[in-house]
């Protein structure tokens, strides 16, 4: 866990798109009262609410009955000059609590990423919008499956739906308590919470049945939870603070996805833009301001889970950058910390895939070329492999290898990708060519170098600058939506116009599917750059990245 | 306590104003959903929520977390064939509950009448708004003191304000308990609750800060409670039940006041019309669709506690009603249950001082006149006191009678009635004599024949028929709340028209009173009818009531 700085602070590096620092917070608003006077006897709350409604300009404000307890006597410690701190849920804005103007308490918000293998907390001050921590933890309910299935059906047995839900709020009040500290916060200093995960994960959080999720013809319990009570939810933090959950739009298109778009602002640009996350499943949207298309899940056969099998998870030693030097054939390899190597992470294969490709050492087949491969390619089992660490430099003691099998998959996958991407955009008659920004969210795009994945014809040939890596993009949803108070209107309109698109495995796209499984594709004319690229008598340099960087990442 | 039957409902004789039976509830509404399919596959909630948004014609509809946990399994039980429970808060409509179209199950509502002497429960059935079931219980909170001002000292010392909360909420759960067991319900079948009272006893149920209702200026903690979970409350009914307390004007004008204003429907009328309540306050509203006008509290020290104070409570053998022979000066009397009598009770002595004036047994300024009473009066301990029931015929064994001291303080009672009555209606420049209907509340308004008191100048010489008895204006009130769905609309509407009377006793003001302290009143043009009273040769016959009925009333 780390304080936010400039250098631990991913977001600062990775992300094209910057938070807004608040100058003057919607969530926390000054109020000076006039005192009460026997000409101008109204209540207390009464007193507060008016003027609060005159502020805002709203006429509804809600609070708490514990507030409305303390308020008669905070008003008068305060001397009827405040700083309130609210909540807006649509029509109705909710006060979940009070402090003096000189008062140096901190309201904080906190942004959840409820991830199903891991989950990330930002904890955020609400009159400024800067981050004051963040932290990580693996998702507890690890313990009783890896992947959502398996704890779907846990919660089909008796006890098991409320196990997990005890199991993520426990964590995430511990986690709370831990982060807080390091701020030199108390949990109760929390008074906003955003939390954007998938459908399944939203509904193990809320403790609602997840079962008909996995099952025809996929009902979730809800899509839109809205605005709750942390202390409905178990969440250990102020009494009054208030919880929103990002909406889903089906049991296959969770609240992260809408994070992201909400991250990437697609839904605010005039000009169409893409937007990929490839993380447990792949999910795809493209739109602007005026429609957004999706699709997600079960993306095609060929890529499930393809692409987050592919190679190891990143860490000290894993090789994460490849270049091949185009006459030697030498390998130029980067490893995370400069550890010697133990492994090849997903960026590294799509490397060493473009490196190979490039060198002409494998073909547009992506099959291995024996006459350029030279001394780098043995058979084990029968099968070829391509040494790319020999045993003598490895950390392992063994050689690390790239097998045929490993490069006919990745070639699948990528296929698979190219094939989804011309799907959508095609289904909405346009080309892939007409995108002005491609959004690469989560750990997919915060590794991929697109050069690489352009040369292998995993991503459109579309100008580098077009490439913009969002990071975390639901965390960075999650914390965006504490940024401002017209959030939850924003986002209703995000899900509201997103048309999903059920990719039919049909005979179209097994055709598409089928051109996109050569290098860079059948049709050569969509990449123009690579055939540039395989030209340059330049070495295709790894480009060196901060290692401290790299180790936050998975 | 007893079912509802059209004998022992107190409404269905005593008040004017009907509760209406509902047609087609707003509570309740039916729904049937399309069932789920691939091509329409939005989640259980979202479902149900769209399919009440188009039927209400609203944009916010809610349900609570505990609900959503049920619904997924409910909607299939019922096979998307439902009864739904709703609670209409302002802007966004509140789902309380769900239940198939076959399902008997009743959905309730309860009407709290939250006095500082006796609190009042009345059942009633949220589809078709009938009364199920009333009760009442002494407030528990007389344990600890009989007036409001005692509670509020004693909230003051550590624990009180607590101990005093959690006398009335276990008064109240205990009640409902009972209450629903006699009309074969459980406490979870209630889902709205709707309670009046005076703005202190309000503070307490909530567990509000009542101190500065008593002090200099007079802030209470809130005005405007609006709707709040039962369960915040510790209201053991069903968990997502939704509470209603009617709003104050201020310290001295309740929400027990504005049920009443509400029941009366003095803001729908055209016509300028009063309502009177004299419980342990007396408070005067005058008004019509356009503007309302109120006094309450300490409205006059002459009338402070003297309208309640006298007399004793209404009982078997308790002298209600009293006419005397004009000729022969004989007492003809009631007494409740026609019991041997044991004393008199507040409209008894209005009775008595009535045919006691028109017989000229007392003159203009509520003197005995010793030729006329004769052998009825006796002197004790220097005083001159009327015998009403000699010792004979007494319950007691001993004379019932009345003093000089007894009457004088009749006299000054009335006087400031008809001084603040007079005061507040010049206050907006119309006469007394221009008010189409004058509603008359409470134990007050149930009891005293207007004759009588007309015949004293207690009450102007309206024509009978202005005159309405509204019974227990405040229960009614919350009972009315209960059978619409727009009431706190309309509620908000009447506490914001309300222009608050402070009653000056000034000159004017003692100029008045003291015209008030003669028998109708120094300018007998104001009481034509009184002149007419004295001359008919008939009896003042006392006019039977229902026995039950009176007993009933306090």
């Amino acid at each position: 866990m780390k304080e936010r700085s400039d250098t631990t602070n991913p977001q600062s590096k990775i992300q094209n798109l910057k938070l807004p620092i608040i100058n003057k917070s919607p969530w926390v608003r000054r109020v000076t009262l006039t005192k009460p006077t026997l000409q101008d006897n109204t209540a207390d709350a009464d007193r507060l609410i008016a003027a609060l409604k005159s502020d805002l300009q709203t006429d509804s404000v809600h609070l708490d009955l514990d507030l409305l307890k303390q308020l008669p006597d905070l008003l008068r410690k305060w001397e009827y000059d405040l700083r309130c701190i609210l909540f807006k849920d649509r029509h109705r804005w909710l006060l979940t609590d009070v402090a003096g103007v000189d008062d140096s308490r901190t309201f904080a918000g906190l942004a959840v990423d409820l991830g199903t293998t891991k989950v990330v907390l930002r904890l955020l001050d609400l009159s400024d919008g800067r981050t004051l921590g963040e932290t990580g933890l693996d998702n507890p309910q690890l313990a009783v499956g890896p992947d959502i299935l398996v704890r779907i059906q846990f919660a089909e047995t008796p006890g098991g739906l409320e196990r997990l839900n005890e199991l993520i709020i426990t964590g995430l009040n511990q986690t709370i308590q831990v982060l807080c500290q390091s701020c030199r916060l108390k949990p109760q200093d929390i008074h906003a919470i955003t939390v954007a995960g998938n459908t399944a994960m939203t509904h193990l959080f809320m403790g609602t049945d997840p079962r008909r999720i996995i099952r025809e013809p996929y009902i979730p319990a809800i899509n839109m939870p809205g605005i709750l009570k942390a202390s409905d939810l178990g969440i250990q933090v102020n009494e009054a603070a208030r919880v929103f959950i990002f909406p889903n739009v089906g049991s296959y298109f969770g609240g992260d996805l809408i994070a992201g778009i909400f991250f990437a602002g697609l839904h605010r640009q005039s000009d169409t833009a893409i937007l990929v996350d490839v993380g447990t499943n792949a999910e795809v949207v493209v739109g602007n301001e005026n429609w957004l298309i999706a699709c997600a899940g079960a993306a095609g056969p060929a890529l499930e889970g393809g692409m987050t099998k592919m190679g190891m998870v990143a860490g000290p030693g894993v090789v994460d950058r490849i270049s091949i030097h185009p006459d030697t054939h030498e390998f130029d390899l980067h490893t995370i910390d400069d550890e010697p190597p133990i492994g090849i992470c997903g960026s590294g294969i799509i490397d060493l895939a473009a490196a190979l490709f490039l060198s002409e050492m494998i073909d547009i087949r992506g099959k291995f070329v024996p006459a350029t491969c030279g001394k780098h390619l043995k058979k084990i089992d029968g099968l070829a492999h391509l040494v790319v660490v020999p045993a003598d430099k490895s950390a392992t003691g063994s050689e690390l290898t790239i097998s045929q099998a490993d490069l006919d998959s990745l070639i699948r996958s990528k296929a698979a990708m190219y094939t989804i991407l011309e799907t959508i955009t095609q289904s909405v008659g346009i080309s892939l060519k007409e995108l002005d920004s491609f959004y690469v969210g989560g750990t997919f795009g915060a590794f991929i170098d697109p050069r690489a994945a352009i040369a292998i014809g995993m991503l459109p040939d579309l100008p580098l600058e077009c490439y913009k890596p969002l990071g975390n993009s639901s965390l960075g949803g999650a914390t965006l939506a504490l940024t401002s108070v017209d959030f939850l209107e924003e986002i209703d309109g995000i899900r509201d116009r997103i048309t999903y698109l059920e990719l039919n495995v049909n005979q179209e796209f097994m055709n598409r599917f089928s051109a996109a499984k050569f290098l860079p594709h059948t049709n050569a004319s969509l990449f123009p750059s690579v055939a540039a690229m395989s030209k340059k008598s330049e070495p295709q340099r790894c480009k060196r990245r901060n290692d401290s960087e790299l180790r936050r990442r998975g």
